[in-house]
């Protein structure tokens, strides 16, 4: 049976962070730069919860997110390997479900409906390695936690990161020999 | 940390039998009873997956199934004891996704969004027990499965049988002794 890998969607496949700085700035009249917002969370960012809610409720939002660069071939490429699964926090945003299985299915159209899961927390989700920008699934769950590099985690370090797509397929084979010496160790 | 529950929605808190018999008869002319169909599989009760898929897929479909029997109280009460998470298979529809996120909201509004999963397959789900009426989830679930009955199931016997939401509560105590007893034992 194929090792299992579950995928995060927001920050992850889709690139989240442009499109809410740009509707942050169309809403706020505040323009943030990439550069600006590095190291700080999201709710320092973003202090006024409800702007995000209603920037993140707006029709269209989820649907139009730009694709992360290298995350469809990558995926292709994994999926020769590994079973992937796309795990994505949908469920705080319900207008966002259809949008996101509309995403999925023009950008990711090799994935079938047995392998997405849009869901709450993160917890129950089993799978060998879940690639993710967020501690607060990461530091959860039940396989090994690859950190996708975004704004909100560049300061933190207790979990093996990744700043690209193209680093993954190199990264998940030396965790995989890795874990294949550790076990002839053992 | 209290144990976890996954709880299918579908033929568990939903009595989607009564309502695809009254849509299937709608369609087609064809009518069956719940007795007509016990013992038989989805896919011998309705050759034509087109049909289904047009039932399924119509606009209300998900939204208006009735609630089963006692399903609102009881979980209600496991919630004391168990951290309850709803787990449907929805993806195969993404038009259900809305339509399931409001019928939850509507007959379970103290279920937060933190605790509901759509996903595909359920394999990757772990939770202690899995309360489901599949046996294609049931076989493969990491945790203990109950299935719930359902007309497609009446003539399994692998795993441990649920009748009505009322039988839920004292089950659960009599396995959580069991697995003290057990773990005495050992």
């Amino acid at each position: 049976m194929k090792r299992t890998i579950g995928i995060d969607m927001d920050g992850v496949l889709a690139d989240i962070e442009d499109h809410i700085l740009q509707s942050y700035a169309a809403e706020t009249g505040i323009v943030l730069s990439r550069d600006e917002i590095k190291g700080k969370s999201e709710e320092e960012l973003f202090p006024d919860r409800e702007m995000v809610m209603k920037i993140c409720n707006k029709a269209g939002f989820f649907r139009n997110l730009p694709l992360m660069e290298g995350a469809v071939e990558t995926v292709k490429k994994l999926m020769e390997d590994y079973e992937i699964y796309i795990v994505s926090a949908a469920m705080e945003f319900p207008l966002s479900l259809f949008e996101k299985r509309e995403w999925l299915a023009e950008h990711f159209p090799f994935i079938g409906w047995r392998n997405i899961i849009f869901c709450g927390d993160k917890s129950i989700i089993d799978t060998d390695y879940l690639i993710d920008d967020h501690c607060k699934n990461l530091d959860f769950c039940k396989g090994k936690p690859l950190m996708f590099t975004a704004f909100h985690n560049v300061e933190k370090d207790h979990h093996q990161r990744v700043n690209h797509w193209n680093e993954v397929p190199d990264l998940l084979k030396r965790l995989e020999e890795e874990q294949l010496e550790n076990l002839a160790i053992a």
